[in-house]
């Protein structure tokens, strides 16, 4: 924009608030705010509603580590789902996609990050206590370990068996191997060499 | 997202009202959800407040047709522009573009769209009978028709270029030809066609 100001300082503002939202840059946050502008009844004024009761209402989940607007969590409280199986994620978003990928009904944990002693992040600053502890209340007998596949995820893995070890569960993680539709070509050695060392009968 | 609920209706009438912003899909709707609700304090709260803010004091302007928090707007306001020269654009989004380019210091009229009798809209439907009144009033020398380069978009230029005859002013429209930086190979023949009748010393 050039220097001259253009428009009132709240919509200036608004659309530098909207250029920090995931997925807007700057330019497409300026298109998104006059689009918003333009709907003002049908879409900005519920927008704004709905943020203002999220912000409200979200609050972290006391037993797993989830964000939801009530605590226990709505996967927490879900009476249909397993909750011998307990599924362990870094993040959130993590949860968010395994349950898309809809292939299981357990419960989950969310750590919150992963160990990382250079960044100072030990296991107090993640949510590993309360995991033995759910663990140890019993009536669950398996915890997937669902962290990413990098150092720390499988550094935070190792953490986790071990404070595990002596509980009555069985520990697993996800299998390593070749993306569905993936190309083996364009994968690096590692996936294959484990796609390979895992292969299973055809 | 599988039938089973993840999170509370909130969060999920959120992600919905956040897909119908241009730029953000249904998948980037609930990572953009996540992010705000993990940056609750830093970004939701904040953005929450704009657009509650910007849905209180946005008002079309009744001079020029812009959308702002006054009336009338920050452009026709600003002591700055010269007011002899008046752009006339289709809509909001036209505007804030030439500003961006930041080539000319002028004010504006915002029609709201072009004249398409298939469609109904008739010169009345159209910010049409104020520009008349603008140039009308006096202090304007040159009007310049900044709409499209489509059918309807010349159309309403030629009806406004009627309308303004008899009134002492300018009336002229944006040039024709190559854009900057543009490939002469994938140009369409009636932009070469137009790029060479108005062809400038080199």
């Amino acid at each position: 924009m050039s220097s001259k100001r253009i428009a009132g300082p709240e919509i200036e503002r608004l659309i530098q608030l909207l250029a920090k939202v995931p997925g807007l840059g700057p330019r497409s946050a300026r298109r998104a705010a006059l689009h918003l502008i333009k709907k003002k009844e049908q879409l900005l004024a519920p927008l704004a509603a709905a943020m203002g009761e999220a912000v409200e209402k979200v609050r972290v989940c006391s037993r797993c580590g989830n964000v939801d607007t009530s605590d226990p969590c709505t996967v927490c409280t879900d009476p249909r789902r397993d909750g011998a199986t307990i599924i362990v994620v870094e993040d959130v978003s993590d949860l968010w996609a395994l349950e898309r990928a809809g292939a299981i009904s357990a419960r989950y944990h969310v750590l919150g990050g992963t160990l990382s002693p250079l960044d100072g992040v030990g296991p107090d600053d993640l949510n590993i206590r309360s995991l033995v502890s759910r663990v140890a209340e019993g009536g669950v007998t398996e915890v997937i370990l669902a962290v990413n596949a990098t150092v720390e995820g499988q550094t935070t893995a190792h953490y986790i068996t071990d404070q595990l070890a002596g509980l009555d569960v069985r520990v697993t993680r996800l299998a390593h191997g070749v993306p569905v539709g993936g190309e083996l070509d364009y994968l690096d050695e590692g996936t294959l060499a484990a796609a390979l060392r895992s292969r299973t009968a055809f």
